[in-house]
């Protein structure tokens, strides 16, 4: 006879079955993604577990392969996913879109499906990364003085650039090769509004993908954008030989960093040790499958930062954040070792044994100092 | 000409390292560990860049061993490091010691030195486990009611068994063979006394290992053995062929409900959110190297804890941890799921996929709520 645990789980796991199974839809209409990238495609499979998704793509290849193959770059594409080329359609179809753009494009490509959206229309991002107002003027970011006012998450872009007021952002662990695979997980949807929130949930959760809530959108995104700094450092040890220990340590004083920024822009640390914060740093940050643990190994291994970006197909977003980050940190007179070391490594040179040595044994005050 | 960032860097650590060789040792006698195990050999060499220690072994064959070979199981023992079986030659020669010992055995240990102590001795201890009352007498931790009363720590069980008073625990991710490999990493030192703490500092620190002080002791100590039992979930998850996004959101819940335990016995979530808490939990729950990941790992392909524990050469805590957390989710009436289901998994054979859909599908009301 199975003892008592073991029943109650037994009939615990029977009733979420249940209640999964007779759960309504609140979506009737299709879901839109815009952006076929390898996170925008894994998205796009998992909502058309629940509905009928459109998938935008800029790019004619992509659209023939999608459809000609009903695959991308190898990655099956389910059959509820209907792949399109027009931002109309797009548009019309589809009342809750998700962009997944790489930040570098995400204004221009807000900027395009603007005059196809309404107020009635619900945006919901999935991308981890800055704008910069005034970087397209201007050759290096260095030469900008990055401040508040100039720096803009990706719900703040499309705020700027369309009339749409219900946004929301999609964060935590979520490689994208894992999910894919069908392997499970779960995700944050953070938005001011509960109705995205609610939405959002509805739109993802699958048995494979537990989704939470949260109305800390602003969290959500600094963490999703600043873990890719961590996951760049952790790449370097990786490439150097190094173990856990030392991983663990940097994940860990990576995460304290991430939330001195967002205290400096007047966020709580709560959303930064949830799902959209440790659990998205930890997997970026210990994983080969990340662009950004990647784009930091292989720097350890001696490659120089033009030729791996070069070589990778989809952008490492930290490559760029770390160049925002540390004008950030100097405009809000941060404290952040870890930040300010890594853009020496990558863009100034700085040897990496000897930025090791100088972060184990800079003088940090306290453990825990953000409570 | 080397930019800014590198010369700001370069000098910063120019004057680490000086003010780091002119710091003085404010111990001049040996210090002591007490446990042969790897992780007390591991400590033992590390407290040997800057001091003589003394290592006691109640094992002839260890004794022998170290004696003889200058190493112990593989591992070159430093020449700074004396081993003795003579528990009074420890004490007489040490005012610190490092008791580090299973937790099942820390009592006794305990006892034994105890008539060797004086109120002037410091005991810092790097074990990771919990001690429960009258134990001894009964066969099964199950048929014990276990509350706050019968549930020791480490601290508190030197507290109780000795005269000494001066009591501090060393945590941090701390996987005893990075640390022989001569990685590097670093480590909490945590008591109520100031006294403790700089102690054990000066007598840890080095350019390979940074040592945070901390007065929150419990939390340090419920950290680091209630890490143990997500470790032993993330080794399943491991064995069951799941990749990094399901090991991290493992990872963000596990802490949440590790900090559930610490907030019922009145301690804050800062521990948890440092060195100690997140450091130790990424490093112990990601590594193979981990005895309680590889406990997990093997469950999950099909061997019975039993054979697991057999063939292992030293204790994996976290399942005996896991007995006991189980109890005490009881007594504080905590909604602890992960806990919950990996005892079912362990201990009542229930099905670690069934146990997974049922995590994933568990209607967790918040994602951070613990602030």
């Amino acid at each position: 006879m199975p003892p008592f645990t073991f029943i109650f789980l037994s009939f615990a796991l029977e009733n979420f079955k249940t209640k999964n199974t007779t759960k309504k839809l609140l979506i009737n209409k299709q879901i839109g993604v815009l952006g076929a990238g390898s996170f925008g495609t894994a998205v796009s499979n998992l909502i058309a577990l629940n509905s009928k998704v459109v998938l935008y793509t800029r790019s004619d290849t992509t659209y023939q392969q999608i459809t000609n193959t009903r695959s991308f770059n190898g990655i099956p594409i389910h059959e509820n996913v209907e792949v399109t080329l027009d931002l109309n359609y797009l548009a019309k179809s589809c009342d809750l879109i998700f962009p997944i753009v790489p930040s570098r494009n995400f204004r221009k490509a807000i900027r395009e499906l603007a005059p196809y959206l309404t107020p009635q229309h619900i945006l919901i991002h999935g991308t981890k990364g800055f704008d910069i107002v005034g970087e397209d003027e201007n050759e290096s970011l260095e030469k900008l003085a990055i401040t508040r006012e100039n720096l803009k998450t990706m719900s703040e872009v499309i705020l700027e650039e369309t009339n749409v007021l219900r946004i929301g952002c999609l964060s935590g662990p979520n490689l994208a090769s894992e999910i894919i695979a069908g392997q499970p997980t779960a995700a944050v949807v953070a938005s001011r509004f509960k109705e995205v929130v609610t939405l959002g949930k509805s739109a993802l959760n699958s048995k494979l993908f537990h989704v939470f809530g949260s109305n800390e959108i602003l969290g959500a995104e600094l963490a999703g954008a600043l873990k890719n700094i961590v996951a760049i450092g952790s790449g370097m040890l990786s490439g150097l030989g190094l173990g856990k220990n030392i991983q663990a340590m940097l994940i860990t004083r990576g995460l304290t960093e991430m939330i001195y920024f967002g205290k400096a822009m007047g966020v709580t640390s709560a959303p930064f040790l949830g799902t959209a914060g440790i659990g998205d740093l930890v997997a970026t940050a210990t994983s080969k499958d990340s662009r950004n643990f990647t784009f930091g190994y292989r720097l350890a291994k001696g490659e120089s930062k033009n030729e791996i970006i070069e070589s990778m197909s989809e952008v490492a977003e930290g490559v760029r954040t770390l160049r925002i980050a540390r004008q950030l940190a100097k405009y809000y007179k941060l404290h952040v070792p870890i930040t300010m070391t890594l853009y020496a490594c990558v863009y100034d040179g700085f040897d990496l044994k000897k930025a090791l040595d100088y972060l184990i044994q800079y003088p940090y005050d306290i453990d825990v100092d953000f409570i």
